[in-house]
């Protein structure tokens, strides 16, 4: 395990004391070290956005927290759900006294975790609604759309949520265009070798040299077919023939396209799969408004790319063009 | 070789050509493909910055252009240095009138083909200075700083004539502003893994499994020593006992601090090791004023950290608070 660790037990501890120090100007860590929130939250009268997960898809979940952004971010282990109390110590220190919006990806423990802290903030008073993302096409088919995890997509939904609460929006306001976000928003994955999680010390799964395992998901979890490893322009094709039909879109749509690395895939190579897609997106009609390439959401070291389109309307345009600042986001300023 | 990529010969040319897409609102293409141009220059009556090198540093060199930033970047093929024509139109895209500051990488390529642009644009009567960089400590021993590389420190040197320049000062200030600041850095690498040329399709070198290459070079130049995988701790007092003494780095200095991964190392192994060297450094008496952790400068997937110091006066302080724009460089701002 070629890793730059101290103790593997206590990475994502070690790596938060240094997130809060290096963006101070930004972030602040809480009671619950675990739960890192924007320097100024809660803001007062503020509909507070918490979001959460496990740690080690950097610059999620953590590099999401900023201005006009997320407000507190639950930290879990490596690719493990935070505790209910986690996320509980995030809504409290979102809450700013309009509501808080949870806004995180569907995964089984996140939903449970979740489920008990949004009761503990009932109890409390303090009023919390959800949108759970589901943006990952290939981890079940149409139809059972509840099913799907969520994946880069999310990234998205943080941006829209965060800038509707920085205009002033209701709860409710906030939820529906977040909703909206990841309703409009499909993505997909292409693994091209695996990720080790310093505590286990060796890939939990395998892609052999020469292969590609298409739909893979952040955790490894395995895709819809491994095949031979094919040129970029192919594997563009094979991201459009799933997301495309499954929203659909279609000609004339106008979106925004999100390519993510998944860790150890040079940006160089993402850029070359973006240059495929788009010549795929002009020949069918669809406008790319706003385009990402970069590692907005990865997985360890896993190599890979994932591709996400989000088709948009008026008050996504509006959301996706108000200003924000957060590490992971600032390339998303026009 | 687990890449996407279409034909592995034009993996630069795919690469800008989505590059200038994606970042239309900051950049352009020139008459010379190879060469990419902050979309607004040359400005009138501004010193020119240009820089330019071998592909494969995403976010570097291209990264780097921008507002206050770089005005035009030289893209050669990977790993290997743009011919003296792609200078000189590089040169030619800077060119406000007022001089241009070239600001480059100590590789022997590099410097052949920067001196055969720069008696063309001599002979063209435009005033062209240069300023090159040898931040790599390992490279070379204390004594023979000429021989050194540069490496990541280069970034700072960018930001630095970049700003100078913005604030409408001289070609020679420039030039002064700039050769300070790399004269005040220092940086060191260390490697886990290799990387492959896309054209080549295999590492041209190895680092095995449980080892380390300390002092290896941005295309995986032989380091120093090659020795058992430490923890980060421990790299982090080598990276510190290295650097420290050779500007010297002393107590009551105050620094910019920047972590690079080479590519596939996670962004939280880059944040575990800040965090070893913050300690070393508060223990030692050296405040650091800015701090950063990314993939700053990369060489396609090679697994490993560089660490860069700069110390500072009150002209750089200066000059890095000085707002920029560019795809590498906005989380450089405070």
């Amino acid at each position: 395990m070629q890793k730059f660790v101290n103790d593997p037990s206590k990475v994502v501890d070690e790596m938060l004391e240094a997130y809060v120090k290096v963006h101070a100007d930004l972030v602040s860590t809480t009671e619950n070290e675990r739960v890192i929130k924007y320097k100024h939250a809660p803001v007062k009268g503020k509909v507070g956005i918490v979001t959460g997960g496990g740690s080690g898809h950097k610059p999620a979940f953590v590099g999401y927290v900023g201005r006009n952004m997320v407000d507190a971010v639950a930290c879990g282990e490596i690719f493990s759900s935070p505790p209910a109390q986690m996320f509980y110590d995030a809504i409290k220190a979102a809450d700013g006294g309009k509501g808080v919006a949870l806004l995180y990806g569907n995964y089984a423990g996140d939903n449970m975790n979740v489920a008990m802290a949004m009761d503990e903030a009932e109890d409390e008073g303090i009023e919390v609604k959800k949108v759970v993302a589901n943006d990952d096409v290939p981890s079940a088919p149409k139809g059972e759309e509840a099913k799907r995890r969520g994946v880069a997509g999310e990234i998205l939904m943080w941006k829209v949520g965060g800038a509707k609460a920085a205009m002033g929006a209701s709860l409710d306001e906030v939820i529906a265009a977040a909703q909206k976000a990841i309703k409009n928003t499909r993505s997909m994955g292409v693994g091209l070798a695996p990720c080790a999680i310093p505590e286990v010390g060796h890939p939990n799964f395998t892609i052999e040299e020469g292969k590609m395992e298409v739909g893979i998901g952040h955790h490894g979890e395995p895709g819809i077919e491994v095949c031979d490893l094919e040129p970029s322009a192919k594997i563009a094709q094979r991201f459009c023939n799933v997301i495309l039909p499954d929203l659909p879109f279609e000609s004339g749509d106008e979106v925004v396209v999100l390519i993510s690395g998944l860790g150890s895939t040079p940006v160089m190579e993402q850029y070359i799969v973006f240059n495929d897609i788009e010549k795929i997106l002009k020949e069918r009609g669809i406008k790319i408004y706003l385009s990402y390439v970069g590692n907005y959401f990865t997985s360890l070291e896993m190599a890979g790319v994932t591709c996400t389109l989000m088709k948009l309307d008026e008050e996504l345009k509006e959301c996706m063009d108000y200003e924000c600042d957060s590490v992971g986001m600032q390339q998303f300023q026009r």
